[in-house]
């Protein structure tokens, strides 16, 4: 396995790239150039997940979609995501909690490029070490692509601690102390919405692509307060519909209130509780809707967040300083 | 709407039938003909579900598959099932809880038919009524064609109290107090798994089709009792088959397990407790297992505690005595 490189951070002049930020998940392909004053110069995104690349094509896929800007000596590229996966370019073992920022990075799996370019995948996390893993007491988690969206996140923040919030798919609500990530959980929030919304009995009289019902979603985080089961609860949204008590719109809305409440149920978000949600515009807007409803602030990121992930293994591995601030910054 | 006939219990000798008894669900059709001792003298099942059947097609339907039946001089034909919903024959609204025995029989739906055979379909039930429902603090429960196999089950024990659990597509839990159905509820339990199974990212490393790994399903079990949300204990499924600790038949037999052991945590299944069991052998087998490893008692019917409900509606209409037994009945 090729060597991590040691080198330092390009002076502000220099016209060649600093790094290529790359976030290859399952069905897309996004990265960004960042120059040698470290902002983002060009941005690509691309429908090449890493599904969509034949087993032994990653190098040659990559080469296709980012060779002008490997050509253009950069110091780094890094990839982060899915492509780190047993179905990616090479499977990046997952890094265990609790784990550092720099337990990250000496975790880097560094790839040997024909560019000559030194090009590292960012190792997914895992909330248990193998030797902890136990299928009653000790049922691991992982996740790949979040954890660079999360040291983003709190570089953005100046923060060192915090609850953080990444919806989707697979939700994951993280724990960060000491500029540690020290656990995080995930939920099958969006793939259960889906499925249910698509295959299931509650699809019958659900409309998934309507408007969201603030009424009805807040009535679904109500509900999913209750100690029944969730298997018990979706079932409600059908019943009601039967009762006239939710008209098609209303359901889907509903449904989305019951599966994030149950989120929400098991996670610390007492009211005056801060959590930093990092997604898509959407799903941010609905989590922080919820948070709100229950006396949280939300605190919003996009994009930035994963590159400013990506920057900080620049910073930390060129060792210039990283600022690691003591707490979170008062709110204007 | 007609009303219902009043007529005494046909004299053993008679040669006609004393009713013709029916269960049209969803997807099948199954019919019995009672005689005048009350013994099954044929059964029918085929695959004619009121899905089968278009709108207005349910008299000539029926007249096809049990017109010779009808043509000997039943006393009674009674359906219970789906063929009571709004996609069904005619909609015969949900008695609601709690309601017994006398209740249940006097909101029959008396229907009109040709061959001029007193002919009723059961109603379904619902936890709640009109008036109660509210979609956080009053959200209603239905069944329809399970309040059928209660009462048979009730029936067949001798009982008028009692737990009793019908394991399937959408599970129910049913409370029996001094003969009354007091309330109950579902759960999507077979219907997430065959979601899961078929369409979600743990299908991936699942095999459905394999045998039961008992020793993963008590895993599963155990793991459900912990206060995390089923979204979120369905991942570790996927978690612990990429951590390589279950194989694809294992993971089927937990995500078994985790869904079962969610109903198991919710409803009253302190050690000692005697739960019915209603449902097909693979199914009352499984629960039963799962019964059995919290310290329950499980008491297995299958397709006779229909017939045997059908029976007692029968019984009730010609006024001959049911028998009301004060408790359940020691065991052998």
């Amino acid at each position: 396995m090729p060597k991590p490189p040691s080198f330092t951070a390009r002076t502000p002049g220099d016209p060649r790239p600093r790094m290529i930020a790359i976030d290859w998940g399952t069905t897309s392909l996004r990265g960004v150039r960042i120059d040698a004053q470290g902002q983002i110069s060009e941005r690509r995104a691309l429908p090449q997940g890493i599904l969509q690349v034949a087993p032994g094509g990653f190098a040659d896929a990559f080469a296709q979609h980012f060779g002008d800007w490997l050509a253009e000596d950069p110091q780094l590229c890094l990839l982060s995501g899915m492509v780190g996966s047993r179905q990616g370019w090479q499977e990046a073992p997952y890094c265990p909690c609790p784990a550092d920022f720099s337990a990250l990075c000496q975790q880097l799996l560094w790839l040997d490029l024909p560019q000559g370019v030194p090009t590292a995948i960012v190792p997914g996390m895992s909330s248990l070490a193998q030797s902890q893993v136990d299928a009653v007491h000790g049922v691991p988690d992982v996740m790949r692509g979040e954890e660079i969206q999360i040291i983003g996140a709190l570089q953005l923040m100046g923060s060192r601690d915090g609850l953080l919030l990444l919806p989707g798919t697979h939700s994951k609500w993280v724990q960060a102390q000491s500029s540690s990530i020290t656990g995080f959980k995930t939920f099958m929030t969006g793939e259960l919405f889906a499925l249910l919304a698509q295959h299931s009995i509650l699809g019958k009289t659900l409309d998934s692509s309507a408007a969201l019902d603030e009424a009805a979603f807040i009535q679904g985080l109500e509900r999913a307060q209750s100690p029944d089961t969730l298997s018990h609860l979706l079932f409600g949204t059908r019943a009601l519909s039967l009762f006239g008590a939710l008209d098609p719109a209303q359901s889907a809305s509903y449904l989305s209130g019951l599966l994030i409440g149950q989120e929400l149920r098991t996670m610390p978000t007492a009211a005056g509780s801060r959590v930093a949600v990092i997604g898509s515009s959407t799903l941010v807007q609905r989590y922080s809707l919820a948070l709100h409803h229950v006396g949280c602030e939300a605190v919003a990121f996009g994009d930035e967040a994963t590159w400013a992930g990506h920057q900080a293994i620049y910073d930390h591995l060129t060792q210039t300083t990283v600022s690691t601030p003591q707490s979170l910054p008062p709110q204007p």
